[in-house]
């Protein structure tokens, strides 16, 4: 990091910075401007306190030079992180598509969902037995029976399944019947949560907080990355800003900055992005266009019915022709949708 | 609720909202401007799905009339909540002040600033035990030993003790130990946690998320509140906002408008709010100027080696100032600094 | 509009809010609720003050019915506005792409620029005369020698001109001089300047405001068409927010909300909405999938010397791969790179 | 500045960069770390775009030293900037309150509300003569009747006036009127319009944009000085922020931020930066008590009836009440509301 001194700053104070950058083992490098003195410390600083050298009697501020992640960066492992799913590959040149409902509400309805949308060439099936809702009167999913119904829909339809894990004690029933633990936007900080997910060695869907900066993500998912689980996706689902035409604001920045910053890979969940069914299609095309790994997409077959986020959700005929639609787009840019292994093993012969 | 219906709704699609509208055991009444025809649901609609009515057929949008949190309202409870911890009232006339500092680093350390806080006026001691750090490599807290040396200061200083769980399994070590459970700001919609501070029926000083809105924070002591649970203590702790010469933009309107809102005490936490020492006290002057009933400051007897925050921290002294300044303050507004009752009663006679 | 009284509202109240709005000429519809009574006030309430009902006595708040902007609406002109600018159509199902250096620096710069992005295939060049500069101790363009050097660059290479008016009296000389008047994002709401651009008959470029919402955009946009000029183009420029990582957070969301809202074109300016030229291409991939009418590009044949927003700037060959990109988007949804109707013309045989 | 190499950059791009820092009369001092090279760029390096520096072959990023604006800052005059107001001083111990309408109606409604904030109290009267409104079918003011007015309620009542110049043309009738030209909110970034207001030597009450930094605000007021126009006021109104709960998100930090960056006076608009009446006397409350030199206050006689912003003024009574509670909070932290010296002059014998 480098140390600013104010311009004022005497040649003691100056003196004492250095004193205390030695003493955490850093070296020193002294550049005396015109107007004021920058003390380098060199070394790896990661792990001091940046506050330790500001508060220093003569400090003006402190800039870091190195990144606060390092397992999630791509100078760390500059090749793509790609893993499988069931059959498809995570990361590769093939866009995975999630899809389901946002609440499990009955077998019945899950299950029809599940086919349709793996008809329309979904990969995997979402929904939530767990639902943090902003209202304790809300619809608060069906637990552990929502675990059960989806672990069902798996077998019959084949479709691995992505589902919420909202706290630590939820952790081992949803790898118990989970391929994916997703980690919530509400989530993105529980870092007790983050910790036990790490620990779980099981695939991670870890969606952007509300208010988070694509740095913090990056540093959520290099709490599970230090546990040694390195199967995680990150999922932009749209930040909070002063805009209100729609519920969130889809960053579609943060997809080709996350990509160069990490070698992980990112999706994006146009539904909760935008909040409004009518903006999803055309936002899944610019995510796809802008560069994302996959999708993440809420459909219902009664969406007027839904327990939740019902106008966010497409039915499932508007669903394949997003599918069609992103298809297209992804061949534009030399990618396709990803093709499941089973599905060729089904097409090849003996 | 009203439905506002399309300028081109069919007289159909009007029948089938009022249909719907009533198979929730609503009432409607029907209103017919010269563009458009307006709905309105008649009764409490809080728990049905404002979706369910926006997706149907020639609806424009859905307008809610009530406010979605009720226990946590002015309405429902129009005189403040005010409840003892230990000596002192919360939420009444008299200003409360919790100190102390970011982590509990060690026993000489916690005891050394509690009893300067005490000596300057502080009611209460804080310090994490368990500490919410975006990065995996900085100093995580204590745990239970840090929970430890904050019940031996309390013994010794007499302060009640404020201190945070970070997940649900924390809850019950946390009231062990702790007079007032905190939840953080990134675990505001923690929704599991909420749970279980609720179910605790202890005090619970709930801090707002970094960028949710006020009636979010409501919802979430509305989670609190549902378990019985009424003694929540709503803190404002600065907002996530586009401006960066301070770490957060404290809301300082969010006060007055809780105080409106709400019956539960509300608190202002200018040490996150700001984020710099510096401004420390003047934003605490305004906290109580603009109506806040307490105030959380982090102190710390050597901030440039504090593990974490120490850029926040005020040294006793500046902290001694500052409950002064404020003091003047309240004073002028017709409140004061609130005075602890065992203190009452080692001044009085016999 | 709907007046939503308070739940303790009195008839006397309630009278004199209907007394109110019937004095504006408004018919009243009133609904009572279990717990409140809601009046309704039918007929053209786009000039009446809302908060000469939202001060009465007894009144909860008032919510508007009808969208405040009326000549910009989708509603008030269902069809797209396409309009010509020089040889091709804008709004169109061609894409329309406009490029050139953020500033006109030399006839040299601009002239060589101008030639290469035409040879990319765009339709126009952009380059600013006048400079909106943060600093005052920034370049602060050519002025009307820069207009000059555009108008001679366009007798050269046929490319009509896109540049800023800063001032109500820059106007006269930028229409003089340019085919398109842009109005950048700090003066969106410069409303004599927007007055002036509207009397003007010519056509406008109106860019977002940094922390503008879509409602304002358009509210800004009828300004100008309440002066008969309907020559509109809107365009995202970016959004200022929380996130750092890049300079302006690109509201994709916006095109296909502002396409549902408005008859009016969208383009999309990703050099600014991103502020790094590294990602510049796959946000205009963004935007085009998204379904934008067009593109803005800052393209510099030599970014490193640019005297502003060289880090933006995409070097000619780059530029020309953007086309290239963009162009398989466009045709992925059916669309296309607008053909100039003068290179037709010129390819077709006598 | 300090232009902090990649770890991978060569010896050659390092020279590369060496030899432009020194193209630019900046001297070089080179930093080598474990990792990477920084180069420091010593001397006055305002002038020279830093992206000239960011987007050499090898750079990985570019960190400013100084601080962009020089005679708006502390540093450069260490003295609070002070000037007097017809008989007040601004920026000096005393609170000064402007007061008014927002916008001059008639010559009985400014009058009368004159007089009552005078009677209250007020120093100075605000009201809008030329109004910026989101909407084209919206009050936009009574232009030059309104400034007649305005001059004629100064002859009646001794109070100087303080109102809005929208653009450039209207600066020469503003200063011919008025004692003051406030720069609204819209207009901090009107460039052409600053440059006139500092050309023309007038008090300028500059507010902030509803999203501009501090630092933004800073640099507009840098415009103003550079014509050597030095009596400037800054004035926070609020920001724009996700929260809905008020209209702005008083940025109550400002005030100390600027006062320790700026020798400017700083002035608080609790008005517009709640957008609420009810909230306007506990904001005006915090904003003394967080050191602000003054405040501007709308107050209306018949807030239900006025023709804009009557939702967040305060009716006469309301005001001289927030006067007396200003003044205890002023006195609280050892200032005062500012005594007009012609009071004095009254009240003083021969």
């Amino acid at each position: 990091m480098m140390i600013i001194m104010r311009a004022d700053a005497s040649q003691e104070e100056v003196a004492q910075v250095i004193s205390r950058v030695e003493s955490h083992g850093l070296r020193v490098h002294l550049s005396k401007g015109e107007e004021r003195v920058i003390i380098g410390a060199i070394g790896d600083g990661r792990a001091v306190q940046r506050d330790q050298f500001a508060l220093l009697a003569g400090v003006d501020r402190v800039v870091p030079i190195s990144r606060p992640y390092k397992l999630t960066s791509r100078e760390f492992s500059p090749a793509n992180t790609i893993f499988p799913l069931d059959g498809v590959s995570v990361g590769g040149n093939g866009i995975v598509i999630i899809a389901g409902p946002c609440s499990v509400e009955s077998r019945t309805q899950t299950l029809e969902i599940a086919l349709a949308v793996k008809e329309a060439g979904a990969h995997a099936i979402r929904g939530g037995a767990y639902k943090p809702r902003t209202s304790p009167y809300a619809f608060q999913g069906l637990g552990e029976a929502g675990l059960e119904i989806l672990a069902e829909v798996r077998e019959i339809t084949g479709l691995p399944v992505v589902t919420e894990a909202m706290s630590v004690e939820q952790v081992p029933l949803v790898t118990k019947y989970a391929d994916v633990i997703q980690l919530g936007a509400r989530n993105m900080q529980n870092f007790s949560l983050l910790h036990a997910a790490g620990e779980s060695q099981h695939p991670v869907l870890l969606k952007r907080g509300m208010s988070a900066t694509v740095e913090e993500l990056l540093m959520a998912a290099e709490y599970i990355l230090s546990h040694g689980n390195r199967r995680v996706i990150l999922c932009e689902r749209g930040i909070r800003t002063y805009e209100t035409s729609t519920r969130n604001t889809t960053d579609i920045n943060a997809i080709p900055v996350i990509k160069s910053l990490s070698h992980l890979p990112v999706m994006l969940d146009p539904s909760h992005s935008t909040g409004n069914w009518e903006y999803v299609t055309a936002i899944a095309r610019a995510g796809v266009a802008a560069g994302a790994d996959g999708l993440i997409i809420e459909v219902h077959n009664h969406p007027e019915e839904a327990l939740s986020d019902g106008g966010q959700s497409l039915k499932p005929e508007r669903f394949a022709e997003l599918v069609k639609q992103t298809r297209a787009i992804a061949q534009a840019i030399g990618r396709d949708i990803a093709v499941p292994v089973h599905e060729t093993a089904v097409g090849s012969p003996a």
